[in-house]
């Protein structure tokens, strides 16, 4: 298996492992044993943290990068992986981090998917004409010119598709009609749904739209092509119409589709781009916050991962702002291809791998910018004991849920040892706007991303700054 | 003006009329003066109206039709007025009311107007190319086939249109990004904004889809043309979309849009369906039932109105297979071309003039079929107390909300003082989906459809069998 599949892989089982996690309002402390130096430490960071907060919410800073944001996301839409586009973005948030007076502003090549999404357009052709809102998944092969007509057979499963003869499915379109349990659970059939079906010899593969809620909306995101298998065009379709040749199949109707797409796929380069503000005491150590700033190619990328990525850029123009230097370095990272499968984090991993024991702790925003709650945090007890201990210090922000895959792109990093926690924010309907032509401005709450980007700063800070590392009883893997 | 525009101009007022209406938990009786006879005889009914909803809701008379409704949906979809689709869909109910016993069903033929929407499409040219999701609007001309590309200025409201010079207008296309206060108050610029553009010379008109909630869905809906200026292409875009156009104007951008439509406009013949259970007392009076039949092109009409045709179809069927006769005639009426204007209530109207007198009650649903609550109710004050008693029968669905306009094609036999009510219930989604895509079967819950039927036909029945007439203040207008 190539290094992508392994990646993807991997990446499909952290989502499913996420989906287990358990909330819990407050850290249960019975299990912690801080001594009473650590917490007066954290307790003095009290005034600190309200500065930062303040100035973020009250003063204006919040306010105005908002604005400054809501004109990046206007100017330049999505931002897919491989694209022109995605460059001129991230040159914008580097020009805009310099004329914040940072200078420490780098970037790291990345070698990109560069997936181009062409003609995609599918019609019922029987029992009735009727057309079929498609978008196809990134990495799908398109059809021939003419497109593929072929009689369509919908699963609820891949077990009921097993359960199959390969003779009922040879030549014919695939349907995953899948209730969305959560997107944990359900994923697999957007990403290996095409893969499974070509192994029994579909010509095929489309997918009920991977979300909670629709209103004729279709979701795109990421599949892989296992290697063994031919590589068959992969799309999702809405919930309404998935729903609809369901019912038509159970009502004992013959059902044919014609699917045209097409799309083009090769690899470019990319940037991961770095931001610092230097530690006073120990620069070599970091403390990382991030979010990705490529997005899906439709709508504007605004919630996956716009908000993300500017709370964590604000973190460091924050602190240059206010002059504040902490003990050790605070890093943003605007990672570079996170859709395609988390590839500008795999390769910052690769380039960084000797200094993974610098890395004191590592977050990421990549699951909404709604009303922040907290932190759900991977690490020892300790580590979690220390990080609920910090977020007394944000009450009412201050929800702990333990995770042991606490990000999208950090997760390479956090099972190699590092803890590191992602933000726990109000996000029940983000999946009802995720990688779909919803996710744009219209998503986001001022008021609450600003609410963000202050939490994120000051908590961000505080980790930075402390007297401690954050513990860890985890090895290094590398 | 012709009567097309006298039509619609009352339509417009009817909906700002609906807007203002007053929701009453329970009606107050202290304006009531009921004699004893009447509250006994009311109370009398209770056996029956138990019966009849116990049939539908537990003996699967309620399912099989709402199998049945979904078979139907699922056959034809989106039933838009004018086509040999509609016709089709006319015909399977005529042939499954037969089936279901009831020979006393008839059609009146009515002139149908049958727009047909071609290819459509918008992109924004400048600052930036993308593209713009469009619906057009019913009885929208099309664009010359090479389309219209002109700036495009954005207004909040006719105020604001009105507040430019001429010259400001001339040549452009306008784009009305009107908050969404509610239907009434916003679907004005839906119906009037192209006329009202092409006054002060825009080219085009375009409208933020009127729906208090957006994941990029465009809505349709019906416009129509002022008699005195020209007619210009006219259509609805997305909330996002129209945002953002006004955002990027407000940053100072120069926006250029290209805009391709095309569209045909003819009349063709359609039918109002008519289906009697026959009155034994007083068989040429008449309690009416009714909903319409016919959809916008999108979807597949299943909330509007497909419940409240099914829901109005099923009162005289139940009544048939219960072999109760209720003293009046009870009528259900599946009204065709409700959509572009009203069109079938207004040739019933014109038919059926001399005849009003004779209508008792009049009753739609054309507000979705979701939990039902009680009715809002037109008339005289004496006509509400004897609904408000009639409705302790269906406690708790027995909510009465006073209205002068209880429905949309009824309104026009209500406004010539024929008392008259519209289901009550938990709508506040409807417009969510409203005249877009999202309007399928995913959109309703079985359960609450077959209550709806159930409560439909029981207060129905009552009302049609009482021994005293709803009584009305109005004279009969003609």
């Amino acid at each position: 298996m190539d290094s992508k599949l392994t990646m993807l892989l991997f990446f499909s089982s952290v989502i499913n492992i996420i989906n287990t996690r358990v909330i819990i309002t407050r850290y249960d402390e019975s299990v912690c044993n801080l001594d009473s130096q650590t917490v007066k430490d954290i307790a003095s960071y009290k005034n600190v943290t309200q500065r930062i907060m303040d100035e973020i919410r009250n003063k204006g800073l919040g306010q105005r990068t908002f604005e400054q944001f809501s004109a990046f996301l206007d100017k330049f839409g999505a931002r897919p992986s491989g694209t022109k586009n995605l460059e001129n973005a991230i040159d914008h948030m580097i020009n805009l981090t310099r004329e914040n007076g940072i200078t420490d502003v780098t970037t790291e090549e990345v070698d990109a998917p560069h997936w181009v999404r062409g003609h995609e357009a599918i019609s019922m052709i029987l029992p009735r004409q009727k057309n079929i809102a498609v978008i196809g998944l990134g990495t799908s092969v398109g059809t021939p010119i003419e497109g593929i007509t072929a009689e369509a057979v919908i699963v609820s499963s891949f077990q009921e598709l097993d359960q199959k003869l390969d003779s009922d499915i040879k030549g014919k379109i695939v349907v995953y009609d899948v209730p969305f349990i959560s997107y944990g659970d359900t994923v697999q059939y957007r990403s290996q749904g095409a893969s499974k079906a070509a192994k029994k010899g579909a010509v095929a593969s489309l997918v009920r739209s991977i979300t909670p809620f629709s209103m004729y909306s279709p979701h795109t995101g990421a599949q892989y092509y296992d290697g063994n298998v031919s590589k068959i065009p992969a799309a999702a379709i809405t919930h309404e119409d998935a729903d609809l040749l369901h019912r038509l199949q159970d009502q004992g109707e013959k059902i044919f589709l014609k699917i045209e797409m097409s799309s083009s796929f090769d690899t470019t380069k990319s940037r991961n781009t770095i931001i610092d503000v230097k530690g006073k005491d120990n620069p070599e150590k970091v403390v990382i916050v991030s979010g990705h700033i490529d997005s899906w190619d439709v709508g504007q990328g605004a919630m996956d991962d716009g908000g993300g990525m500017i709370i964590s850029w604000l973190a460091p123009v924050a602190l240059h702002h206010l002059n504040l230097k902490p003990r050790r370095t605070l890093r943003a990272i605007l990672w570079t291809a996170e859709e395609p499968g988390l590839v500008g984090a795999q390769a910052y991993l690769k380039k960084h791998m000797s200094e993974l024991k610098n890395i004191d702790f590592i977050m990421e925003s990549d699951e909404g910018t709604f009303k922040p709650r907290g932190l759900s945090v991977a690490g020892s007890t300790e580590a979690r004991c220390l990080i609920a201990e910090i977020l007394k210090l944000f009450s009412p922000i201050d929800k702990l849920e333990e995770t042991d895959y606490p990000g999208s792109d950090i997760t390479l990093i956090v099972d190699k040892g590092v803890p590191g926690a992602s933000l726990l924010n109000d996000n029940e309907r983000y999946y009802w706007f995720h990688h779909s032509e919803a996710d744009t401005l219209n998503v986001l709450n001022m008021t609450d991303v600003i609410d963000c980007a202050a939490f994120w700063a000051a908590v961000s800070y505080v980790i930075a700054d402390m007297p401690t590392d954050i513990p860890r009883v985890s090895p290094i893997y590398t």
